[in-house]
């Protein structure tokens, strides 16, 4: 068995939006996908890049992905933020989603981030325990604010 | 009494880290701030942008602003992150906050933002039922993760 991490290309969108619809499901959220693999590579691979790419082979085969970009932290300056890290479920328990992990945080030393954030389901042991397992900092003191874009929509239009 | 909303400038970065610093201190972090002015007017004003700024002024004098950038949803495609919020305390109460928080939803709007998104603490009661009486949601079921600039150092340079 051969893992090979690797920046992402275009071309592997299609196995990315397949890790994410599926995550998605994970996450109890199975139609939140609007995103199309139009607008995946168009956002990834066009000429104002929304966010970065990693993939994980397995024997050449993507299994996993981890998806990131540049935050602004008011207190810490330029940071990362993972935004996604998925393994498919299948290919789980063989270190790919540790050596996706540690490629990310890798790609914060490289930039010198002042931190690197993401967020975790507070059901989710399984990653949490990954997390910590790690020394990572988890904390629940924070709540999620959001509008939809329908949302933002009706407030601009009223 | 003159309510003004614009786009910030670097001259107001140094009025903007007083605020910073102000919310840190509310926020029970008064020593989490390690940027410094020259880091933020170069992080906002240099070559390559991290953030964008809104300040709101009162009678021509800088009582609040907002700093916001654009994230990355891979359900929603771009989004606009909401970094921070500020209103000094002596300038509470008189609309000002609510100003800022709709330019940053119009800003949204003219992004044609797939999202808007933001944090606030669990205590932070007056800052929740705001964004309540906006009709945002407001979710607890995510934690922060996190590991420091130096926690990411320690990992990489093992």
């Amino acid at each position: 068995m051969q893992l090979n991490i690797r920046k992402g290309k275009k071309e592997d969108c299609s196995a990315v939006l397949e890790l994410i619809r599926e995550l998605a499901v994970y996450e109890k959220e199975p139609d939140a996908v609007d995103v199309d693999l139009t607008q995946l590579e168009e956002d990834g691979f066009g000429e104002d890049p929304a966010y970065d790419l990693l993939v994980g082979e397995i024997d050449g085969e993507i299994k996993g992905c981890a998806i990131y970009y540049q935050k602004y932290s008011t207190w810490k300056g330029r940071a990362l933020y993972l935004e996604d890290l998925i393994v498919t479920e299948s290919a789980r328990g063989k270190g790919l989603g540790l050596a996706l992990f540690k490629a990310v945080i890798q790609e914060a030393y490289d930039r010198a981030a002042g931190r690197m954030e993401w967020q975790v389901l507070d059901w989710n042991k399984p990653a949490i325990d990954f997390y910590k397992d790690f020394g990572a900092s988890i904390e629940d003191e924070w709540l999620n604010g959001r509008f939809s874009k329908e949302q933002i929509a009706k407030i601009c239009e009223a």
